[in-house]
């Protein structure tokens, strides 16, 4: 195992759109600087919850060339770059360790069920071996809920032992705490982040190194604020003021709630568009939704006093 | 309702790939031309069979050009042109509507779920509108075993209504009889292709189009001769052959199975590689495919004559 790169809240970054529908790259790096300011240890871009599978490689490498260009630290960027053909994952791993990211979260293939253990490790090794990089430092991206296919337990075990200086941890979106409890317990050192904040106290407890989570683009400094207490007498009261929100968020289809979220909060309303398939909330949604947040005292960027 | 431009046995092509994993686009040439010459009704190239999403677009792209500069006829020929990206998927059928080809077939955008019938209807209507041609014949690819999102028969009936003259019919691979009757018995003039030709004949008898079907790969004289005299009296005798072909494939893994075929039968060895994360069929299975062949006389392009 090797040094590693990323620790704390890791943003999956929303992907902003034009009315056109074209990446916003100018609202997607101001909103990139704000996240790093508010406490995020680093941006998980190009995520699920980044919509990163609607955009084209060609569109995803566009956007990180700009954030790079507009100052955004690239040793900062974990940009996704798992994509169904091992042509395309290794265009972009390689563009990525070419900008100098701090990593890179893979996708197994996404497309072919059943696929085999083999069949992943071929593939995933194959994009490694091509990129040929030791600057790769690459953290498997498990999300079963939306990829069906994942990592199992005694993959990610394989991958550790083949690639002991590039694969180096894993986001965990199973939703399944067993799973995470189990990768924390079989590979001690390797970089285990939960995949909803839900998780981190318990996580952190256990050797966990933070989590990378789509709330994070709402609540990013009371997720920080959690990370950074989490070994004082308020962690578990911050742990469940963290919850809440997430709870309340996940009434709503994510995506599109988190994108209004911001449009609401930053008073920006083209924040909303969302690329097909995915559609915005509609209205009654979004009313819905801010009044809930308000019912909560969700406030961006700091926290209520809570009544002692 | 439009004029139908495809009807009878279609084969998804299988992709040959080169010792280095690169498309093969001479042998992939010869091949189209041989499954042509043996009754293919049309070549449904890049679909699932085809391991099409191992593939880039850019991969896709350049061997459909080398088929059309090779004299393949394009009416002929009905790319796959889904992705889960609408910037891919209006990319690929416009190249396809460039080259004349006589449809494509189009996946739902599969990475995303779950996804609404509404968000799926943005997705496929917004690439028909940004492509805007009339040229174009879009037949629907329902394949939820593999794909898991899927078109619903509601939501066929949505687009057969929004485009009458270019959303022109479906593959079900849905595996699922009831849902290819429900199809045919809403939709008469809409042109159906159940996804395997164990349903040829029914489907036929319910009027249907015809079959696409990945076995084609091994068995398109077989299957094209029931299409010729599905109203024979030897028409079930001719169905029952087809399906013990089917049948004796599908004990192994479909696309490596298929690869195996060619490469013994066209005595080609090259013709077994597949792309990660797909694998090759190991020796044991390799030689168990074989002698379950032998065992039911199948032979590439004629069949065994049955005793009486």
């Amino acid at each position: 195992m090797t040094a590693q790169p990323f620790a704390g809240v890791l943003v999956p970054v929303l992907t902003p759109f034009t009315a056109n529908g074209e990446p916003d790259a100018g609202r997607f790096t101001l909103f990139c600087r704000w996240l790093l300011d508010q406490g995020a240890g680093g941006l998980a871009i190009f995520g699920t919850t980044s919509e990163a599978n609607s955009m084209s490689p060609a569109e995803r490498m566009a956007l990180l060339d700009h954030l790079v260009e507009a100052g955004i630290p690239a040793e900062k960027l974990m940009p996704g770059t798992g994509a169904c053909a091992m042509t395309d994952a290794a265009a972009l791993v390689r563009h990525a360790v070419g900008h100098g990211c701090g990593g890179v979260l893979m996708l197994p293939p996404f497309y072919y069920k059943p696929v085999s253990d083999d069949g992943i490790f071929a593939f995933i090794s194959g994009v490694i071996d091509k990129v040929a990089s030791p600057a790769l430092k690459v953290y498997l991206y498990h999300i079963p809920p939306v990829a069906v296919v994942g990592y199992s337990l005694d993959l990610v075990g394989r991958f550790i032992k083949a690639y002991p200086q590039t694969v180096v941890g894993l986001k965990d979106s199973s939703g399944d705490w067993s799973n995470t409890a189990a990768l924390l317990d079989h590979y001690p050192g390797f970089a285990i982040f939960p995949g909803s904040e839900v998780f981190l106290l318990d996580a952190l407890r256990k050797g966990g190194a933070g989590c990378i989570t789509a709330s994070g683009n709402a609540n990013v400094a009371g997720i920080a604020k959690l990370y950074a207490n989490w070994q004082t007498p308020q962690a578990d009261a911050l742990q469940a003021e963290i919850t809440t929100v997430r709870n309340t968020l996940a009434r709503y289809p994510m995506v599109p709630a988190l994108k209004r979220v911001v449009a609401h909060f930053h008073d920006d309303p083209a924040w909303v568009a969302v690329r097909p398939p995915m559609l915005p909330l509609d209205q009654a949604q979004s009313a819905g939704l801010i009044a809930d947040l308000a019912k909560i005292g969700f406030t961006l960027g700091e926290r209520r006093q809570k009544a002692a």
